[in-house]
């Protein structure tokens, strides 16, 4: 594959300009076929790298376009390959038509992420700084960006890789041990193995544990509203996006067929499920209508309990219980709002309090969503339960599904070393045990993968990526 | 205006990267505070033009992208000023980051074509290459590029500029002439002036004469379709559509409330505007539907009558008499389509001919829209009636209707310089002619020009041009 010349445009619409890439070994020749240099003989063959060239794109006598021609060099461009950016003006016209003489001479259309992987196949990035590139792309808040940008910059894979090669020596001088296995020397040193196990444990755990987080600052956090029928569920969404620091965005579910509401909240995304809500005599009846709503209540993060103020206690109870149900055994949370509260007094609310009995990981919280009042404290005890804190001082955090897996496998197999070590267990089956951490670390980074990880990896890219 | 450094996007939408452009007196201070190179110490400031710098985008210790920087030093540039152009990755959020930082450091939000604007207060481009560059963008089909890109290439202007400077030599000569009225000399050789405003007034003509295809090329060719509902208007259009030819766009009239269907059939774009449709009984009784009708077969340049190869021909007959009496006086074409045409012989076709008298700029083609019978010849027909041979072979053309107001104004003043040399008129008078004509030619290239002029033009540019 690296053998071929690829090019697609690499921004997308209709600005002012656009920026055309073109990689592989043939670039310059390609693009000099078409490229006509304001400074006459000066082809981009001979060019330094990281240089700038104005001139234009001709199709025989027809000037195509005025265009930049910027240069890089093998290895220092983003594939490592030789590569040009041509910056055109911005039509889809001239877009075409420069893709178009492209093609023609030479060049073939890049798939999608195809610039990316060949960035990674030239040992540019890792896997995991690659798969960066596309949630960077992605990000639309503060918390995605910024967990997007800590992968890219090697975050949490540059460790994994040193630890990963610390175990590799290891795993080579018990393999040494195997080869000698009749004279029973050890050569690798087990008190270090146990001191290095340990250590890549810690780190594992740490990154598993940061997965939730990572998963919520990068895809929002699902928080499911319910409540019965006009209780004010869209009073109450409009109250928290017209919060002065949200920023609304339609976001257009891709694995569900409805749009939610998308709020950002300082720097995190809330995804606002609407739910067709409880009846209100809560009785378990199994409907459609009451399985979709269980069934949302199950994918939220958090859910909000919207009733009012005077609604029965009893009432209110039950329907906690159903939503308890829901989210057994679990540290999602569940907040009741209670909404049309502004002529509640703090004793009246006090009373309620000690009647519903409040469990773990449960809040009450008194608002009028018409009258905007304690909207500002809802979004602060959003903010809260989504325990911001510990995301910003956290080093390392993942919120890749893939890494996810890849670090839960990779753990059970390094308990079983651990158990090894210290039950002392045939060093073949210890060494087949440090082989597969090894295998799943290295699924990470991309030191072992397969043309099947890659392929799904990239083929959720966009083109020119 | 120009001390002021402005930034703006200059891509749209979300690709694999975008572009922020940064030009004026301060564009390497500012950009140096927010972009920390990857080799360290090196300050924009001191790099040469057209050279390209990798590093990151740092608020504190926070990388908020890596990016790539190209420099361009006055009057090396687009703008003619020092300016920097920064690839970061295409998220909205990472490009309103960088904005926000920019302004941050000192940097002013660009309005609608400021950068464009300062290319022409710089010299980089006239006014009329200033128009093409949005008029490039805005292209969609060969022949509206075609157009844009001579025009940006300097096409007309340059010629233009070149008589103008001509005739502006002889006014001095003429001035002279004035401060010595008194004793009667003739320092302008008349017979020369003759001459140049004889040659003047050819381009002039022939850049006038040419404004019908520019336009065209430009904006399209409005085609109206009229028949009576259910005669098959859709699926002609269908029919046209499908030509293997036919690049099919949906274009948002901008004038214009509804979607039009345009069709680019060998690089020429074609309008078709579908009206309500004449009654049946072609009576001339003004229903708004009719009245609307009348006034989208005024707006367009082919009208296509599109009937049934069985319609009783006295009815065809006054359906044209009622299109003709619109079309009156002009040059606009009338093509008389007649549909389900698949089982009808030559000889009928021959007699309908004959019985319905065909006027100059009247045409009868016989087609099957659902049998796909004869589209071709309809294709070829639009592509004739646009004299698409005249415009492909012409040098000159102009597509402005700015241009070519006052290339109006300045022929008629010259009419009035010609007739003064002719029937010697007081050298004053003269003087005063010719005068207008230079302004009239000066606006055109912006030599002569008022804020109410550039603000006319750049404020129907996109910001980031």
């Amino acid at each position: 594959m690296t053998g071929t010349t690829i090019c697609a445009p690499a921004t997308s619409g209709t600005g002012a300009i656009a920026v055309i890439r073109i990689s592989g070994p043939d670039t310059f020749g390609i693009v000099d076929q078409i490229f006509v240099p304001a400074t006459e003989g000066k082809k981009l063959e001979d060019q330094p790298t990281a240089t700038i060239h104005f001139g234009t794109i001709r199709q025989g006598e027809e000037v195509v376009d005025e265009v930049l021609v910027s240069v890089f060099r093998a290895p220092h461009s983003y594939t490592g390959e030789n590569a040009v950016e041509i910056s055109c003006h911005g039509s889809p016209y001239i877009q075409k038509r420069i893709l178009e003489m492209l093609t023609e001479a030479g060049a073939q259309p890049a798939g999608p992420g195809e610039f990316t992987q060949r960035a990674f196949l030239h040992g540019k990035m890792d896997l995991s700084q690659a798969e960066a590139v596309a949630d960077l792309v992605a990000a639309e808040s503060e918390g995605a960006h910024r967990v997007a940008m800590q992968q890219l910059r090697g975050g949490f894979s540059e460790k994994l890789k040193e630890l990963r090669d610390r175990l590799l020596r290891f795993i080579s001088l018990i393999e040494l041990e195997l080869d000698f296995s009749e004279e029973d020397v050890e050569f690798a040193d087990r008190k270090e193995l146990t001191r290095l196990v340990n250590e890549i444990s810690d780190m594992i755990n740490g990154l598993v544990g940061s997965f939730r987080l990572g998963n919520v600052l990068k895809n929002g956090v699902p928080v499911a509203i319910v409540g019965r029928p006009n209780v004010g569920k869209s009073t109450l969404l409009n109250a928290i996006l017209n919060e002065d620091r949200a920023i609304v965005s339609e976001h257009e579910g891709t694995t569900r067929d409805t749009v939610e509401d998308t709020i950002v909240l300082d720097g995190i995304c809330f995804r606002f499920i609407d739910t067709a809500g409880l009846r209100e005599t809560a009785e378990p009846i199994e409907t459609l209508g009451i399985r979709r709503t269980y069934q949302k209540i199950r994918q939220a993060s958090i859910v909000l309990l919207l009733t009012e103020a005077g609604d029965d206690p009893d009432l209110i109870k039950r329907s906690m219980e159903v939503i308890r149900e829901q989210l057994e055994g679990d540290s999602r949370q569940l907040v009741l709002v209670l909404n049309k509260a502004d002529n509640v007094s703090g004793e009246a609310l006090e009373r309620l309090r000690e009647e519903i009995l409040l469990e773990k990981n449960e809040h009450l919280i008194a608002i009028s969503a018409r009258e905007r009042e304690n909207i500002e404290g809802l979004a602060e005890l959003l903010l809260d339960l989504v325990n911001i804190g510990s995301i910003r001082h956290q080093d390392v955090i993942i919120s890749n599904i893939r890494h996810y897996n890849a670090l839960k496998s990779a753990s059970e197999s390094l308990d079983r070393v651990s158990q090894g070590l210290s039950s002392p267990l045939p060093t073949d089956l210890l060494a087949q045990d440090i082989r597969e951490v090894l295998h799943y670390l290295g699924e990470i980074t991309g030191e072992v993968t397969t043309d099947e990880i890659l392929g799904n990896i990239f083929k959720n890219f966009c083109i020119g990526k």
